[in-house]
């Protein structure tokens, strides 16, 4: 047996060398966010592994964008399954719309009155509502033609101003597949709504991306994925990999929620194996923390191994 | 200030005497899940209310079932949105499947190899799955047109044997709009990409539905709403509620979901307020609690009011 | 493998009827509170079992003292391991005082003003601390000879009128043994030390209990456990159980916190078999819940069944 | 408003570096968890300002000792409370015995068999126990006059040789009060419990420890906490910050337990205003995360500011 080694935290310490001496005590949440970040670094250097990535919960309104386009932009990443929520606040972003520091102690009908929609202790003003209206309004003409989700996305990111950063746009330009089976709950879901009333064709098909998103599992020689939250993404994630040729053979999930009621977005990750969604091999770790603290580090300790 | 009356716990009390009792208390758990069933009293007696119920987590092998369809039967649902994955196994169930109470200390790789699915700590048969696919093939002709998602649902339930007790079958038969955005993300879901592989054309729109749940908002007198953890169905039906007149009039969630991470699951009812999706003066709680726990007591508290 | 029967809520159902149902559920939260009920009803029905009562959390300003109270004075409890703070609200209450309906979204500040104490959504006067030190400066020579923590709260309860519903009360006239090693850290506590100030010889003895718990575990033929909520008192108790002959053969325990971060109060019951504090063939339960939600109903249940 | 700021992964950070940039998001857990290092920082370079650190929670076994030790040797705490259980695992380690990396997915009845004991994934030797016999057979002549708990603790710590790392020790020779009220719910209990059986004359007090700790609170310019898990340690302090001029000025709290159902491990600080124990214009987070994980962060970046 490994004794646990007490952390030491020298001064001067970059964020890998003290993700590394926490996971030198190896238990707890110490040692599983540590693992999570040697996990990460060898599924992206394995060759040939195809990795997923699930992203739900407030990570755009929570400051996370940027690591996230990041991880993209490096190819880090084959395929993205995220909240059309997300994908909203970042269409508002590139639009060129803020987030804002709030509180969670506040009366929120003062903020209604003020026009301010509350995300926790995030604030967005109301009217980018406006500007997405005008957005799909200029450009609407581009979505009248039968497509798929993926193809929806990725004529959103094509719109993006080339040098607005934002995840849309990176994957519309890397060709990263991008899904999103529940766009039609969110902002973008809205602007779609807004336009089919005023009678415009938009025909987006609900299945047909499963087509795509089971043939890259089916297709790859090594899996591995990264599930930042969990609601849909995660789920759409794990039923793909059931028909990878012998489940994933690395796993990362972050999370608040809790195993014991059987929601998805909790369940442990060995759970997968009785599915066939995670190999019996697997090296994987459950890490039961905020996103908004554990990937910041893990990826920036990622970023110095790389 | 009202004092905090001490629960006292004769015998003889039925569901609703032990919930009323605790209601005396008014306070932490007790209060609120006390709370939540005159909430849901009030929403369900009063006129012109329409009451949306939002359903996400491991309901029906988590045993709440029949409670669902009982609410649907009773027609004091009047919209329901409900994940993939809960619609899956009421299929399953409907299909004369079972699930079996297992448990989460075992080792999953054994439940593989017996071709068990593991759920937390209930179990499933993987030939399911086989059972699922006969019923598409038999059935695949009825879907072989254009739709949205609310019709799909509908004409699965118009398929199940009319004895069977079923989700689906008594939406359909009651019609209840059901609506379920990520549909692609569920058992349900694999059987229509079967299909589509094998060359049907089955073509479902993503974002046809929002048409008509934005108009059940806009048209409603009063709202009212009831979550059964989060995802997208909490979401979609929050989204829906800015179109109503005021917001919801009435609203309960039963989640043990945080909300400090920001994400939509455990965001607490008040911050509905600032977007507009809860009226000013709603009569709302959020019940911290497993809604196994919670959803028994309050609905047979519910039903012995009515 | 026994079927997920789908709990059906009849109505007219009293508690124990409906708990039983949940139990043939069997999985999750509905499963795990119908469980508890059954190893309590076995825990309290055994021939020479001794059973251990560990109290935490907020629970007499919570609504749930009587129940406590009921406990004890129908004898299913041994042994009682409490927090001072839950005694020092008892003593409140029993000295004619009242805790208060509030609420949790207020401005602290402004209860400050009104000296308001908070706990949660519930409310107490401050001024309960002057009744309190006329309590003790009434009787303080009571308290002016050597004991320990045991005869301290024995001489508590003792002053308390004989008709005032009191935990502390209870225990001194049934003789219940009631343990607080950390009764410093409370109200009274602060009484305590307001005497020792004024140059009042109080000498409680902080270890002494100890020789008289463990002979109890020591001379126990079986021994039972409930633990609301965690901290020191199920700490205590699992202490004491190392000394049991075989470990504890039943166990309850009803608990929000979560395991992974290796506290005591989260730390899943089944570890305690490593140490010897439970029986490899115990019967035993985790039920994740607020327990002034659980604790009624499956306190109800007993009682209906007893 | 501020706007959120999409946080920029760099290469080459410092852990300092890091947290600076996590806190121009300024929300969620990023903004929470940077905000206490800055907290912390003016904490212990208030001039007058008394630091008290709350140490509850496998934080021993979780390797967070030398963080701890190295807090108290620079004498950035000036009064340390902790939980008995952590002071064993401390004296252990002195001992020259280890924790090791286990794991949760256990048998515990073979642990047993192998007479290990399990806390969460970290493991220890049941064989400890007779090196503390042995260190207090050896000692105890040091233990036989009457003394408080704060003096037990000290005289624990002179005994252990100079160059083991250990909390007690250190307490000890930095002459920094320690205070563990519940110090009989504990391993060091159970051995003092073991010589009062033999007879030996042990005499500690239970409240007199409250004397010196209120007067400390009495005593203090300025006020500042960091709490470390919940427990009895928070709640001793945050009781003896009521007797402090105006209560505390600076305030820090770490844990995953959630507030509504009242205990006051989870109870969030703003509650401390109405009881007097935070003052109105105090700086303060709570950061709900693992200790395992917040605290090497946050301290290392206090480290590279100091």
């Amino acid at each position: 047996m490994k004794p646990v080694k007490q952390v030491d935290v020298k001064k001067n310490y970059n964020v890998n060398q003290l993700l590394t001496e926490m996971g030198l005590a190896g238990v707890m949440g110490a040692g599983r966010i540590a693992k999570a970040a040697d996990i990460f670094e060898k599924m992206v250097k394995e060759k040939n592994c195809k990795v997923f990535l699930g992203v739900a919960g407030a990570l755009v309104p929570g400051g996370m964008k940027d690591i996230l386009i990041d991880m993209l932009d490096r190819r880090l990443i084959n395929v993205l399954v995220i909240t059309g929520a997300n994908l909203t606040h970042d269409l508002v972003e590139a639009l060129g719309y803020h987030h804002y520091q709030g509180s969670a102690d506040v009366d929120d009908s003062k903020l209604y009155e003020k026009k301010i929609d509350r995300i926790y202790d995030s604030f967005m003003l109301n009217k980018v509502y406006e500007g997405m209206e005008d957005f799909f309004k200029k450009n609407i003409a581009k979505f009248e033609k039968p497509m798929n989700i993926k193809q929806f996305l990725w004529t959103l990111g094509s719109l993006i101003p080339k040098n607005n950063k934002s995840i849309l746009r990176t994957c519309y330009e890397k060709k990263i597949p991008v899904f999103c089976p529940a766009i039609a709950d969110s902002g973008i879901g809205l602007m779609v709504w807004g336009n089919l009333e005023k009678g415009k064709k938009i025909k987006v098909d609900a299945f047909d991306d499963l087509r795509e998103m089971s043939r890259i599992a089916w297709d790859c020689k090594k899996a591995g994925f990264l599930y930042l939250g969990g609601g849909f993404p995660k789920n759409y994630i794990q039923q793909a990999l059931q028909f990878s040729p012998k489940g994933a053979d690395y796993g990362i999930q972050i999370t608040m929620d809790r195993p014991e009621h059987g929601g998805s977005s909790g369940a442990e990750l060995r759970e997968g194996k009785s599915w066939g969604k995670l190999s019996k091999e697997a090296k994987f770790v459950d890490v039961i923390c905020d996103v908004t603290i554990a990937l910041p580090i893990i990826y920036s300790a990622l970023l110095q191994r790389l």
